[in-house]
């Protein structure tokens, strides 16, 4: 397994491989890797012939007032994770290289695709997402690349970018990975203490509660949101960013459940956001 | 010579040249071709063992106000115009395969780059032109793409696009064509008549003459300027949009003429607006 921090050197590498006719998986990540990461790369081991993960916590997906600088690193333990898979590359540059100064080339998407959720809460998040992800996508070349379903929103959003931009890529979705008990893995979790963390509970739960109503016959948007809502608002510490269920194709508004949809939610617990979500199909 | 209408077939021609390992020159035309783009052209055969040339009259660069619908067209004149050169492929994608129902993916420079020539007077001009080229970068897989000094500031910012953007692609930048009586080729030079034709000279004429002045010892920005625009107003029909000098590489502002600079004008004749420009070097 190598390392690679230079951008020109990663690329001269994967363009290497491609024209030896390798098919190069890529799996975008932040670092401080956690089973659900794994479970991406895990994945594109078994789709690719070459696996590249790269770890770049990126400035340009972080507001002002987040958690950009505190966000948990630590690539030793991270490179000790991925030798233990089948992992050919490690990108992990630098800021300063992916971002040279008076940079200010931006990929964006416009519309409720990227308004709604995260988008309202986060302005500019997801410009830096897709952002990085097309230069993640240049520089490493690869035929298939990973995504988590835990950031459904960003999944939907890279899938849209690269159909409409025509990426020769094809996106991968990964299911959830949760804990023992329901709580859907985040390297944001190692903010919560012990309390918060049981409080957490309650996002697992919600969602698992509003799926069985809807398979009980609960057709009503707005009352299915009031319960999760209700459940959650029972957690003394937890915020509630959103609750939100939308149309899990292009996140148009519905009024009631029918075909695929997604209930999201992003719940604050102090100064930690979580955020989790469920497809529902009936 | 082959034509390729559809997206997806284009793209994997071009991959499976790819995998074989030529290398593909692009050069992106709006068609409606002259000796100026078949210089591109030629230039693309000499780097390249593959070269696709591209026709597209892309919608997202024309402002609501300009000429999109009476952008001349002939396909069937271009076709053969590049059956007589080194090409192998022609790519003419319809603006509803490249812009499906709900297309809102854009790649957007920011900054002075942008913003100044023909950004000022152009809205929007420049995220359509970054867009669209991204997207046949996408489709096309170049190695190397290939675009004329007429459009220097777009070269400019194609440049910067794919360094900050991470393309594996270089830029080759092909000197400006012009008539035997020095008016730089355009597709555009249809829409004038005679008088105009006639008077459209005083754009190459009034660059020549400043950098006459330049090579003489004048050093003064504003002076260059008033010059240019003194010969300019002195054509009847001319109707001057902008007559700037900025620095060469990144188009900062210049108060004397040093290094590098670059001359850039915009005049109309009518309806029809022309450009030329010119790089001083002292």
């Amino acid at each position: 397994m190598q390392v690679f921090n230079d951008v020109k050197e990663m690329q001269n590498w994967c363009l290497n491989k491609k024209r030896q006719g390798q098919k190069i998986g890529l799996v975008p990540t932040m670092g401080y890797l956690h089973a659900g990461h794994l479970s991406l790369v895990k994945e594109a081991g078994r789709h690719c012939d070459i696996v590249v993960v790269s770890i770049f916590v990126n400035p340009t997906q972080f507001g002002p007032n987040e958690d950009f600088d505190s966000y948990p690193r630590d690539v030793e333990s991270d490179r000790k994770k991925l030798a233990e898979e089948k992992v050919d590359a490690i990108f992990a540059p630098s800021a300063r290289d992916m971002y040279r100064e008076g940079y200010n080339s931006w990929v964006e998407l416009k519309g409720e695709i990227t308004s709604k959720l995260c988008g309202g809460s986060r302005e500019g998040h997801f410009r830096g997402v897709t952002t990085v992800v097309s230069k993640l996508f240049n520089i490493c070349q690869p035929d298939k690349a990973f995504f988590g379903q835990k950031d459904a929103q960003q999944a939907m959003i890279i899938e849209k970018m690269v159909q409409e931009l025509n990426f020769p890529i094809t996106i991968v979705r990964v299911p959830i990975v949760r804990e023992a008990d329901g709580l859907a893995l985040s390297s944001r979790n190692v903010y919560l203490d012990e309390e918060q963390r049981r409080q957490a509970l309650v996002l697992s739960r919600s969602l698992q509660k509003a799926r069985q109503l809807a398979e009980d016959g609960e057709r009503n948007v707005s009352r299915l949101k009031q319960e999760i809502r209700k459940m959650i608002e029972a957690a003394t510490q937890a915020n509630i960013d959103y609750v939100e269920i939308y149309d899990a194709e292009d996140l148009g508004d519905v009024e009631e459940i029918r075909g695929s949809v997604l209930i999201a939610l992003a719940v604050k617990f102090g100064n930690t956001r979580l955020i989790d979500n469920l497809i529902v199909e009936v």
